[in-house]
């Protein structure tokens, strides 16, 4: 095995060979030295295509690969199809992936000729004195390989689409048209994963967002800060509800602070120093510069330090839903995901060093409670701790950060959670948690974090009177569970495909009265149910019930209840119910009760 | 009666005449001409102890008056027991005030040869021809009068405290020192006034809200940022919930909107052109400039406009807890009353024309409800209306003014509510309703306010669909009913005294054992009662329990429940009530009762 560097500049481990028989698909990197041969297949085609292409790169990423092209045609759906023709014909004609190298000036050179300047700029930058190429056929590209050995071993591909990408992220830089694409070893895998994207696509959090009118985004307002229309927001609201009822029950309190704050505080917290990429521009307010708050730390500690604490009053647990705003180049926002604006359940946690453990024990079941009320059962677990004989990277004692440590390790050995040990990954101010959870399609999404901070005591001298009398420094415990409102709901959306558990589906249920005859007593049973705090709409519309019932399955509400004659004479309701189906007439009061146990038990 | 202007240019009607003899204390203007005069015999009084000192001005406010001084010689209370003996002094000497006409330059260089720098710049601004002055004996002063006859009418009067103000409020010019003071024709009445400001100062919001640990303000944070604590932040929970959910009950849903938006929208807006002096500088995010949000209204207005709206959907009820930003120059700044970010409990109605009487009585009646939720049984209404042959002064078509003053009008009137019309006193985009509420001590906030709004609708071009297919503006109500929670919440400490209703007190009882065996049981009782939702602390210290009562009267917690032997035993706890005293043993189950009940009607 031999670490190589890929174009774009991540390092992974690679078999040293040429040879293809030793790409079975087997092993994951396998699977990328067969990707990344498509990609220059990719390239070879485009070349072909369009003489006179500019070059960029063409890594793997997770799940496949894509190349850069400097173009000035704008490539549209059908030119991808004409690519894939051309890449088969190239598969068909089982050119040979040859290996040269070449001193750096002469690869330079080369390259010039070939009218390649960003790959010029490329070569340009590696240290080596020697630089590998690889070419099938006329085509000649800048590589440290493996590659497979003939284009004939590429037998199942796909392009998947195409998107704009500034030349080595810069947007000073030109802007160029980059391909994705996948590639597997079978048919069977690649038509799964085929399955699995138009799946993931039907969730896009995006696109049902929009037709459930949960949120929009607002050129007028600016990109990546979120409006929340009333049902994105009223599950907003019962999602921070619940969050605060489960905080105030584990003996949490909650505090409010602004959302600005003078740049010396900043200062004192070493965001502005350590942080400053993520952050606004100051406004000014009597000659003094303020900045929005990337985060709500800083106004803790100051209320932490209102007053004097003894160890007696310790621990204190102090949340807070607040919404920070960090700096994020427009071009990487995207919907609830990654944004601009968001509000984070934010818990700070001050206790002495012998209470981290059992604090640890509590955000852990705090964390895995609130995740399986969300259908979120699988996760993964990373412990990031110190590099080996690496301590003066670190900041704070030895035995403090050891003791930590060892304090987030035995709290997850004793909740029986398995993770991974992370030796050198953790931050500069202390070891950590972090969680990953998988979704309905297997997915990972980024958890909850729990971290641990050294920094930040130090920095704004945090203490507690002991009961030695002494003043020591206060353990300060950072961490979130459901990361951001924006993001977690982004999930949600994706994760139930908009079809909402009742307990935070905005809208819980609605009357479809069959005919305007049976609209008064629709509207006296949506009183009933508002009355029990349901959240129930009535259709009054003049539609046909069809047409009723079409729109709240489109709608995807959980419950349609239908009343018509039948229903007035006998005192019930039909039930559509949107995961069980048609459930015919039940009871309003059975009903009731069934609904009542549903949202209880958080179903 | 003629009007006068006060040298803080401020104009009103008075008697003209010198005479003390009409000055009886029977109408508002006489006490304000004896209060006058109390100013410049204290001016006289300072002079003579200070010679030197430079005069300021000297008006009357409510309930009082004060002078402003240039004075090297910092004043201390010693200070003004002297100055008030000095006036005793004066009115025992029974100098007769004169009035005296100079020309205006003649009066300007009488004022350089007394070395008074500031009158002189005061009667520079003054217009008229000729300038009138007062005197006492050797003292004088620019002053339009009227007064008191002789010093010696002046019997009850007291000075109250010192301050630092800018002359003319400009942060640019000198500080002088302010004397406050008040005087009254009885000595009751000064007394009765006396302790009313003891009541006041020992509700004081800022001194209850550090003594309960409810909120704090940061030098490193910024001035007017409030950092909510645990217990502060419950409380503003409790009624941000309750706010929620009795909103939700009339049909409103709610919004979350972001702190910042481009420059553009607040140009669109008219805020930028019209209120730009409150709105803080941009910030600066890839070249275009976001401000931070003085106002929630167009971020509810593009939510609006995403989708077309027809008359069938309206009308759309929108409430937000939107935190917005205002500039406050840091001199005026006032605990919680007076700040610079503020979570406004805003909401807009878009209606048709038709539905906005129903729409304001809705909101009158919801405003009514939340006000005797917290207690505010009594206040003021005005209705803002255009002025008379003003027009001109108003967008929006004629009708459309006269039907929407006219839905205000008829909703007061079927409420039967007493309002006061005030002509001229609309804004320039619509009519209004202010409310303000009397407080425990009879003094007026400002509560709910409802604005109709013709300048939104017409400047984003807001419609909705009418039942004749055609397009037609939207009318948007703006409205509030606690304002902003700083300021409702600094009005409720006051207004309660901090002796919060259980329903919103943030430590609702607190349960103190006798000695340590009676800990375990107390842990139980707190744990039995946590169950039901309650705020309960457990004093597991080790202090004597008359010490522990002492310490949770002094917290203002609204129950103490004493445990010891006997109760253990009898399943009981001896009740403190903070409100209704020492209540005995009262069984665990019928404590439970009482107050559930207490809570569930506020009382």
């Amino acid at each position: 095995m031999v670490k190589v560097t890929l174009p774009d500049g991540t390092k992974k481990e690679c078999k040293d060979t040429l040879a293809a028989s030793v790409v079975t698909g087997n092993t994951k990197e396998d699977l990328e030295i067969l990707r990344h041969s498509a990609a220059h297949i990719m390239a070879q085609a485009v070349s072909r295509l369009f003489p006179g292409v500019k070059l960029g790169i063409g890594p793997t990423i997770e799940n496949g690969f894509y190349y850069d092209f400097g173009l000035q045609h704008g490539l549209s759906e059908e030119d991808l199809k004409k690519i894939e023709e051309e890449m088969f014909r190239i598969i068909r004609e089982d050119l040979v992936f040859k290996r040269t190298e070449l001193p750096r000036d002469a690869a330079i050179k080369k390259m010039e000729a070939l009218g390649q300047p960003f790959k010029v700029e490329l070569i340009k930058d590696i240290e080596s004195d020697t630089v590998s190429f690889y070419s099938q056929d006329d085509f000649v590209d800048l590589c440290r390989g493996p590659h497979i050995h003939r284009t004939g071993a590429l037998k199942v591909f796909k392009l998947l689409n195409v998107a704009g990408a500034y030349w080595r992220g810069k947007e000073t830089n030109p802007m160029l048209q980059r391909i994705y694409g996948t590639a597997f070893f079978t048919q069977t895998e690649l038509e799964k994963y085929l399955k699995f994207l138009e799946e993931a696509e039907k969730r896009d959090h995006r696109k049902i967002g929009k037709d459930l009118d949960l949120f929009s985004f607002h050129e007028e307002g600016g990109p990546g800060l979120t409006f929340w229309h009333p049902k994105g927001a009223r599950m907003r609201n019962l999602i921070e509800n619940f969050w605060r009822e489960e905080h105030f029950k584990r003996g949490y309190e909650i505090l409010y602070s602004p959302h600005i704050a003078k740049i010396n505080l900043w200062k004192t917290s070493g965001h502005w120093n350590f942080y400053r990429e993520s952050m606004y521009s100051p406004i000014d307010v009597e000659g003094q510069e303020y900045i929005l708050k990337p985060m709500n730390c800083p106004f803790a500690v100051l209320m932490y330090k209102t007053k004097l604490h003894s160890y007696r009053e310790l621990p204190l647990r102090w949340g807070e839903l607040g919404t920070v705003y960090r700096y994020e180049r427009s071009g990487v926002l995207h919907g609830l995901l990654r944004v601009r604006g968001f509000t984070q359940d934010d818990a700070h946690i001050f206790c002495t060093p012998d209470q981290l453990e059992d604090e640890i024990l509590g955000v852990l079941e705090l964390a895995q409670f609130m995740l399986s009320s969300f259908g979120f059962h699988e996760y993964e677990i990373e412990l990031s701790v110190r590099g080996k004989g690496e301590k003066e990277k670190y900041i704070g004692r030895d035995d403090v950060w050891d003791h930590a440590e060892n304090a987030l390790k035995i709290a997850l050995d004793k909740k029986g959670l398995p993770y991974i040990r992370m030796e050198g990954e953790a931050k500069f101010y202390g070891p950590a948690i972090d969680i990953k959870v998988r979704d309905a399609l297997g997915r990972g999404w980024q958890g909850p974090t729990i971290q641990v901070d050294f920094n930040l005591p130090e920095r704004f001298d945090v203490k507690y009177v002991g009961s030695d009398g002494f003043h020591h420094q206060v353990v300060m415990v950072h961490r979130t569970v459901l990361g951001a409102m924006e993001r977690f709901i982004g999930c949600l959306i994706e994760h139930y495909a908009g079809d909402f558990p009742l307990w935070i589906a905005p809208i819980q249920m609605r009357i479809l009265p069959i005919t305007d005859t049976h609209i008064e007593h629709a509207k006296k049973l949506q009183a009933l149910l508002l009355s029990k705090s349901f959240r129930v709409e009535c259709d009054t519309g003049n539609a046909k019930i069809n047409y009723k019932i079409r729109e709240g399955t489109l709608e995807k509400i959980p419950y349609l209840l239908i009343v018509g004659d039948k229903e007035m004479q006998d005192g019930t309701v039909s039930v559509r119910s949107r995961r069980k189906g048609n459930e015919g007439a039940v009871s309003v009061e059975d009903f009731i009760k069934n609904i009542d146990a549903e949202i209880r038990e958080k179903r």
